[in-house]
């Protein structure tokens, strides 16, 4: 009954060393296969221990045949963690042999969280900004503000980021690693209105709100700009949503799910397209320089089933190069070993 | 980002040698939790890979709040494994710390699945079968016939058991079983109706089938007798099940959700109650000698969350006792070499 399963901690995961485009690329390949209706992903149940009904720890199952990849994530959302000096999201993720159901691999599932969720922006960035946006607004400045503009960085000619962030720290953290990991000028404003107005891609990632602070506001967003909600609607005011030419999300029923049972997207427009719907061409994407389009990705447990196979292989191959080097050693040293035998004969 | 998550395979899961009185007893009381609606379990969804659809993998998460436990089980059923010398169920139970929800252990969920189910049907015995049943009938004698012999006999004064199998190896194994084990007189039977007429307890523990074979008729079942219908109806005729003085299920919901969704018990009676209601003493169990009762449990994620945490705490303990020794084994060894040196300096 023995059976080897992977192992693989945040370090082990992260020091693949994935790049951000090899994670475009899967997670694009992912939503292709949404769109032809090729990907299974039921909802998301959920469970929530604890006291006062914030904490919540779900399951997200996805198969995706194309790229040979079932399995699910496992990830817990405690917002009393960080006064515990523990992570607010933290999780596993199992990933299964296709063909015979066994798991082959657990691996946290931080990295591959924070990494899809930039890379699902970037495609729909890819289908709803203007191909020579160079210029990137981006509102709140934690994880999710560095790895969007990572993202976005791999497929525009950002030249520019305006770093907006109510804790200075932050938005200075970001200015600093914009300038030094993409040589891109960097500029920390006290003014949202700043990050956003002359911006060719705006990145909303704050915190997930039901009532819309509203900071946005109508008139702000430029013409033939892209906006990526990666916290759904918090920073938008409903006027300002309403300028949205095309408004879209990554999943229509999770879409709805939240929307008509959780309480978010009150003030939202008609969705006009799922990322599916843009990656396979069913629906267009940008079709003059003028739209002002937004995206209101989700985050979807295709996403990760998308990336997991990647870091699966890549980390075993890694290992067996690890063996190989090791064995190549026993080899060199058993034929010295002989050779010390042979010279002592004579 | 390192945390510590403690990994037990199948053997080390299985060498905690948690006894099936100390699963009944958890299982029990996850009934009396869900009976008093405080146990939180979503519908359970799943993938499934490969062709012909007859793979499954299956997400089970539930919270138990009285037991500290919060997690799932995300298990596999693959028909085709066993051809390829891997089992047809497999796969991985992770277990939550319910303050913080970040994992404290991953699991093989094989041992659990198999004692928890039997431990199901021992619950539903205790409410619905004669306390002086001594007379057991099995029918299909794998690993449920197995689990469910040894569960029922830690509740009740079982003297016989009569065990039919199409395959007649089978039978014998459980046959030598029962009497090496717990010492009870064991018969193999090649007439599937003299392992029920006669018996205080019948169990049926085969394939699950959506149309049944209908092998058990009208009037094999006696007055007076339980059955567990662990295969679901597969083994009854619509006239047999027409005999039943009460019906029951381990959960409605799922019950129906099988039912009216995928296909199973169309020919059954309407349901009396859930065990938890049983369990809680909401609705009676047996009430007089003459009742033929059944249950038909389905299994439940509820039931494996309230006995995955005696496996986690006792392998700790023991890992501690392990420790505890080595510690005193190193601590005297360094008193000897001490000694020694003393010894030595005269």
């Amino acid at each position: 009954m023995e059976h080897k399963i992977l192992y693989l901690s945040y370090d082990n995961v992260k020091n693949v060393d994935l790049s951000m485009a090899e994670v475009i690329k899967a997670v694009e390949k992912g939503f292709m296969e949404m769109g032809n209706g090729r990907v299974e992903m039921p909802p998301k149940p959920g469970i929530h221990p604890g006291e006062g009904g914030d904490n919540f720890i779900h399951a997200m199952p996805a198969y995706i045949p194309a790229m040979k990849s079932a399995g699910i994530k496992w990830v817990s959302g405690y917002p009393g963690n960080q006064q515990k000096g523990l992570p607010y999201i933290a999780g596993l993720l199992i990933l299964n042999d296709t063909e015979t159901g066994m798991p082959l691999a657990v691996m946290d599932c931080s990295w591959i969280t924070g990494m899809r969720t930039g890379a699902a922006s970037a495609v729909s960035a890819k289908y709803l900004a203007r191909k020579e946006s160079s210029t990137i607004g981006i509102l709140a400045c934690g994880l999710q503000g560095h790895t969007n503009l990572e993202a976005m960085s791999v497929l525009f000619p950002l030249k520019k980021v305006l770093a907006f962030d109510p804790n200075k720290e932050q938005s200075k953290k970001l200015a600093e690693y914009a300038s030094k990991k993409f040589g891109i000028e960097a500029e920390i404003v006290a003014d949202p209105r700043k990050a956003v107005t002359g911006c060719d891609i705006v990145v909303t990632s704050g915190p997930i709100l039901k009532v819309p602070h509203e900071t946005i506001k109508a008139g702000w967003v430029d013409e033939g700009a892209f906006v990526s909600c990666v916290d759904f609607d918090s920073f938008f005011s409903r006027d300002a949503l309403s300028e949205a030419s095309k408004w879209t999300t990554d999943n229509l029923d999770q879409y709805n799910h939240y929307k008509n049972n959780v309480g978010y997207f009150k003030q939202c427009p008609e969705i006009y397209a799922e990322l599916g719907e843009l990656v396979t061409g069913k629906k267009a994407g940008r079709e003059n320089d003028k739209e002002k389009n937004f995206a209101a990705n989700l985050g979807l447990a295709m996403e990760d089933m998308a990336v997991a196979p990647l870091v699966f292989s890549f980390q075993k191959s890694e290992r067996k190069r690890h063996w190989d080097v090791a064995l190549y050693v026993i080899f060199y040293l058993f034929e010295a070993l002989k050779e010390d035998i042979r010279a002592s004969k004579n």
